[in-house]
């Protein structure tokens, strides 16, 4: 993979990058399945698709690649400031397998693209680890990687990360939305805390207006300490929705699904909705985690505001045939998530309206 | 794609906004083939791998996936100092394409992620502007991005960009290196400038040492202006080298590739070079260009730096079949390219020797 020639140059000391390539490899190892083919040193990483003749031969009859790419925005310079750096890999391999996950595709494999100010062999390792970290939760393989030290760039400390993942879908089994109708219930999957929207906005709150430290410990928190709370991972749904879709094979129960970034419920729903419906959701169905009333009221930060920018303790939505609702709902429960009825289809102009 | 949503939390004025994105829509429209399934405003990109049931029935019965990932490095920040957006975008899809070209592998997508301080929204449509010409140099889709605007991270007018590119090739024909034999012909194949390496040293001769501005005409490059010639475009090797491949069903005669990145012509063949074997390269056998030497004589620089850090006028290379060279040679001269025999594969222990 292309990750080691960076390092190559990298002009730290040959020891630390010894042990910094040693590490990333065998985080890399970790998360690799029998469809890795291994090639030390290679322009490329390689994933093979006819293994053992069983994902495209008897899975996938028609097989569609699905692929996107995200950061984690200013999560990161959260990460530098505490610092910590084990876990906002997580969060972009985060961000990443749930966008893919919303249309039925289960993800394959993922790269990763780190830039920063400095080389430092052992905050690498441990971004690397976390990428790692979250490939395994999401069963991929992080087949490759690129680390570019852009002094000039990225401010002493900073740095940025940007995350691939790509996935594969059977075409008939592609969810858009299309096929949302008046009745469906909406399930929403309970977050982990912010995920990774919306930090420049708790930036501000937390450190510009209110002078608090990551060191913190915070009372309307129950005292758990500021930097804990903020750099909570993004949580990754990828095993049990793949596990739902999984459980039914021909009915096409589950007409949409959506990831809650930026933009919020709202936002992101809207993006699946057929023009003649509206999402009616209803707030008061599920109870909206502290650290979010916590920073409405330490902004202050109108409420409309806080459910545009942030995900209100809402991190997954899937738009279900009313008949199934509860035994999908049970099922997703079954699997560990905390599932809440957040709202209905209506009749309507593709609109979400959160009352 | 991802792409939309960011650009709809920008907060810079809906109109700008909207323009931006109908340019951005347009660049991608024009390299989305007729695998690429249109899903407006979705969250993942998707690629038809069964298209027409050509692909994977006919040309690949064991398909692998090829995959990378690398960003530009510095040559960002000349851009931004021109300013010029259009072509480092070409630069971006090279960087890739040409890494996954080396294993045989055919680019299938790609995917962009640019961060700004700022998101004008000018700048950003130029930006995929050039990426989207890279795909279409490449015949690869630009199936997605993301823009990151992250004003803490990144100076006034500074960006990065990251690519990511996805490519397929048939199981048994994956070009390793190892086959590389002894007597095997070395050919390099011209390279269109400085391509996207060795910036940090380019930048610290041209404005740290000199004092030379983007906008003056330099007299040893023949009056060219020097932003001009720092900001050339990458060349992609992708059509040539499909081309000259699928001419060759049978036997294997190129045994190895390598893209001459950072590292230079050594570092870069070492990586597919076996350990039997060594790469005797004389640098006589082409004319290194004139921006080489201009830098080295204004550095100074030593020799053997110059060829650690640059192509030196190299910016591919095959290794191929003693018996089949000459044909090679020719087609890809045919092709277009400008093709030098650069050395021969001797006994050795893995090294390059330049002399």
């Amino acid at each position: 993979m292309s990750k080691f020639i960076s390092y190559e140059q990298s002009g730290v000391s040959i020891e630390a990058n010894d042990r910094m390539v040693e590490r990333i490899q065998s985080s890399m190892a970790g998360t690799f399945g029998p469809r890795v083919m291994d090639l030390p040193g290679g322009f490329a990483g390689l994933f093979r698709l006819d293994y053992d003749e069983r994902l495209f031969k008897k899975n996938y009859k028609r097989p569609v690649l699905a692929a996107c790419t995200d950061g984690v925005g200013s999560k990161v310079q959260l990460a530098a400031m505490m610092p910590k750096y084990d876990t906002v890999g997580i969060d972009l391999v985060a961000m990443n397998v749930n966008d893919m996950l919303t249309l039925g595709a289960e993800p394959l494999f993922f790269l990763d693209y780190l830039a920063v100010n400095k080389l430092e062999p052992e905050a690498v390792a441990e971004m690397v680890r976390g990428v790692a970290e979250g490939c395994r939760m999401a069963d991929c393989a992080l087949l490759g990687g690129e680390t570019a030290e852009m002094p000039d760039t990225y401010k002493k400390n900073d740095f940025d990360m940007a995350g691939f993942a790509v996935g594969v879908v059977e075409r008939r089994k592609i969810i858009t939305g299309r096929n949302i109708r008046k009745g469906d219930v909406i399930l929403g999957l309970a977050s982990s805390g912010l995920h990774s929207n919306g930090y420049t906005l708790v930036r501000n709150i937390c450190f510009k207006a209110n002078n608090l430290k990551m060191t913190d410990k915070i009372d309307e928190l129950d005292g758990a300490k500021l930097g804990d709370v903020l750099l909570e991972p993004t949580r990754i749904y990828v095993r049990v929705i793949v596990k739902l879709l999984s459980g039914y094979k021909v009915k096409r129960i589950v007409h949409g699904m959506a990831h809650i970034t930026g933009g919020g419920l709202a936002g992101n729903i809207e993006r699946i909705l057929p023009r003649s419906c509206d999402a009616a959701i209803n707030k008061s169905s599920w109870a909206v985690p502290k650290v979010f009333g916590f920073l409405q009221n330490r902004g202050p930060v109108e409420e409309a505001e806080m459910y545009r920018v942030f995900n209100m303790g809402i991190g997954y939505v899937l738009i279900v045939a009313e008949d199934f609702a509860d035994s999908i709902s049970n099922k997703l429960g079954h699997y560990g998530e905390k599932v809440y009825k957040v709202g209905r289809i209506t009749s309507g102009a593709g609109k979400v309206i959160i009352k």
